[in-house]
């Protein structure tokens, strides 16, 4: 399949569980494109419905892609090509859909999941072997809204140590996105 | 096993292959604690020959223990617990002799590491079923220097996608810490 990646700023829930825009960080685009460079995710789109902050993706990215950042440092231009930007999940799908010509599958990923999961192996073998698109969300924050959760075809388990080890499960979601790709697309 | 990690700041090259001291950042310090205490890591430490940069690493650990940070985020007040600080390797190698009892086993990484290695999967099965200490020393800059590497008792290959997919292998630390620790102790 060909495979996406989303981070979503909004909706997700505070500390508090309301639903609120958490804001773009650079750092967050920097980790998540090379990763998602290094795993040949084909887009990796910023998810945010503040103008502003899609402004400022877009602006990052030149930077990297065009102006002095490409000269100090040509690796990383490329692994900018594949930043995207969208205000909501529903534009993000409406890409991939022009782009592949497949409705994606839709996968979401949060640190609490555990029942009505798909394994990572079993995921693995569908991205690797069947054709089509598929977008993998992840969220920022304290996670992704219930509502949104409802509308992915499928979920991911929290990622957790092996048993017997004292498990934390409070990663970063530079790590998290790490990890999951790794798990589903790494050669292990 | 008891296992540490170890984020190396020298000796490492820079872009022109010459040995230098990185500088501590922020960041790493956070994303690596969270990681290393999510796979229930015994240690983590911070190693620089300058002792600036570790009274640095003591002062935003301490910040995050015992003053404003803890009573503002007391779960990463416990991924903090873990961080240490050492002025080189061997340092670091007899502080965890001194904790466990044990002469640690050294594992080193790096983005390039092809030949004379050790399978994540061999590995993991030795730290999981084995009794003893290991560290895994992970490079900042552009890699651990030869001479160090020659020291370690194993390599792990570098991170890449499954063969077919485009790879690029050249993620940050922060990402390469967490996808080896999830492959070498992650519940898939």
């Amino acid at each position: 399949m060909d495979i996406y990646i989303a981070l979503i700023h909004h909706p997700v829930r505070n500390r508090a569980g309301e639903t609120v825009a958490t804001a773009v960080t650079n750092l967050d685009i920097h980790d998540l494109a090379r990763t998602a460079r290094t795993y040949d995710v084909r887009g990796y789109f910023v998810v945010t419905p503040i103008a502003q902050q899609r402004s400022l993706v877009e602006r990052i990215v030149s930077h990297w892609q065009e102006g002095e950042g490409k000269a100090f440092n040509p690796v990383r231009a490329r692994a900018f090509e594949r930043v995207r930007v969208a205000p909501d999940v529903d534009h993000a799908l409406e890409a991939i859909s022009a782009q592949t010509g497949h409705r994606p599958l839709t996968v979401v990923t949060g640190a609490a999941f555990k029942d009505d999961t798909i394994s990572y192996d079993a995921l693995r073998a569908r991205l690797i072997d069947e054709d089509g698109a598929a977008l993998i969300l992840f969220g920022t924050g304290w996670g992704i809204t219930d509502s949104l959760v409802a509308r992915c075809d499928l979920r991911l388990p929290g990622l957790r140590a092996v048993p017997g080890r004292d498990s934390y499960n409070h990663l970063s979601v530079r790590s998290a996105v790490s990890i999951v790709l790794d798990r589903l697309l790494g050669d292990r």
